[in-house]
C-alpha cells in the first residue's frame, strides 16, 4: 500500500459510526457522522496556497485531498442543532514508499495546522500520528473491504503517557444508486 | 513479539469498554465488562483433557491461559440482572515465532470449540483469524501501554463478503490497592 493507494481508496462518501471511549470517566459518546473524501488537484488554489504560507516546494508532495465531516451527537438528543462539522485539507509528503509527513490545515484533536507522520504496516495498516501543543494524536485506518474501513484512535496528553481517550470508527461507502 | 510476550503482557484483571456497531441497523451496543486472563500451567488438568479429546501432544503447545468475562449491557438498563458471562480455555500452538494456531475451548461469536490461526504484524498487533460454521471472526489486539490494550472485530458472513458487526474494546488493567 502507498499514499496513492490509500487515498484512492479511500475517496468518496462515507457514512461513519463512531464510538469514543473517555477512559477516566467509563463514559461513552456513539455518533453518526457523514464523511466525503475528495482528491484535490496539485494547483488546488488552497493547496497552493498553503504550500506557500509553509514554504514547500510543489514537487515534494503528492495527492493531496480534502475531508469534510458533518456529525450529530447523542450528548444532546433533543437539540437537533446539535450538529459539530469541519473540513480539512490533508497534504502527504511522501519520503519512502511506506512513510512520509501528512500536513494538515486543521488538526483533528485540536484546531490548528498540524505535522503528521505517517507509516504502513505489513498488512497495509495506515498508522498517523500527530503531536499537537497540548495532545498526541495516533490513529490507524484499515479497510475490510473495498467499501467498508476501520479507523481507531488514541488520544494521549503531551507530558507523560495519559492516555484521555480511544475511539473507533466502522465507515461504510455510500452508493448512490 | 512471541505468543509467550503476548500472553504474559496480557495477564491480569482488566475492565473493559466495549463497543459493538451493527453495520446494517446503524445499532450501537455499549457494554462495561471485567476481563479476568490468567495463565494455567502445561499440566492443567482441563488442558490435558482438551489435547487429549484433540489428539493433540503436550510438547506442541505453549502458554495455554484462560479467559474470564462477566458483562453488563446496556441493552436492558433497568434489569440489573442482564449480565452476560463466560470463561474459556485458549492453547497457543506455535508454527512460527510470528505465527500459529490457538485452540478455544469455547467460541467468542459462536458458542463451540474452535480453532483460531493468530500472527503478529511488525508492530506487535496480533491478529486472530477465526472460521466458525456460520460465520468468520477477525480481531486485533494492540498494546497503548503496559495498562491500556486495544481489541477490535469484525465478524463476516461465512458465504461472501458480508459484515455483520464490528466492535472496538479499551481495556484498562485493574490495579488494585
Amino acid at each position: 500500500m502507498s499514499i496513492e493507494q490509500f487515498v484512492a481508496r479511500s475517496e468518496g462518501q462515507w457514512r461513519s459510526m463512531r464510538s469514543a471511549h473517555a477512559l477516566a470517566f467509563r463514559q461513552f459518546e456513539d455518533v453518526i457522522s457523514n464523511i466525503s473524501i475528495e482528491r484535490l488537484a496539485i494547483d488546488h488554489e488552497e493547496v497552493v496556497d498553503y504550500l506557500a504560507m509553509q514554504s514547500i516546494l510543489p514537487s515534494k508532495i503528492s495527492c493531496p485531498f480534502q475531508i469534510t465531516w458533518q456529525a450529530e451527537s447523542d450528548w444532546e438528543p433533543d437539540d437537533t442543532t446539535a450538529v459539530s462539522q469541519g473540513t480539512s485539507i490533508l497534504i502527504p509528503i511522501p519520503r519512502t514508499e511506506l512513510t512520509g509527513q501528512l500536513l494538515r490545515s486543521t488538526g483533528y484533536a485540536e484546531s490548528e495546522p498540524a505535522v503528521a507522520s505517517y507509516s504502513f504496516l505489513d498488512d497495509g495498516t495506515f498508522i498517523l500520528k500527530t503531536v499537537y501543543s497540548q495532545s498526541i494524536a495516533e490513529e490507524r485506518i484499515w479497510f475490510l473491504s473495498e467499501h467498508v474501513r476501520c479507523r481507531s484512535s488514541v488520544l494521549r496528553t503531551s507530558e507523560g503517557s495519559g492516555i484521555l481517550q480511544t475511539s473507533f470508527s466502522s465507515e461504510i461507502r455510500r452508493i448512490e444508486a
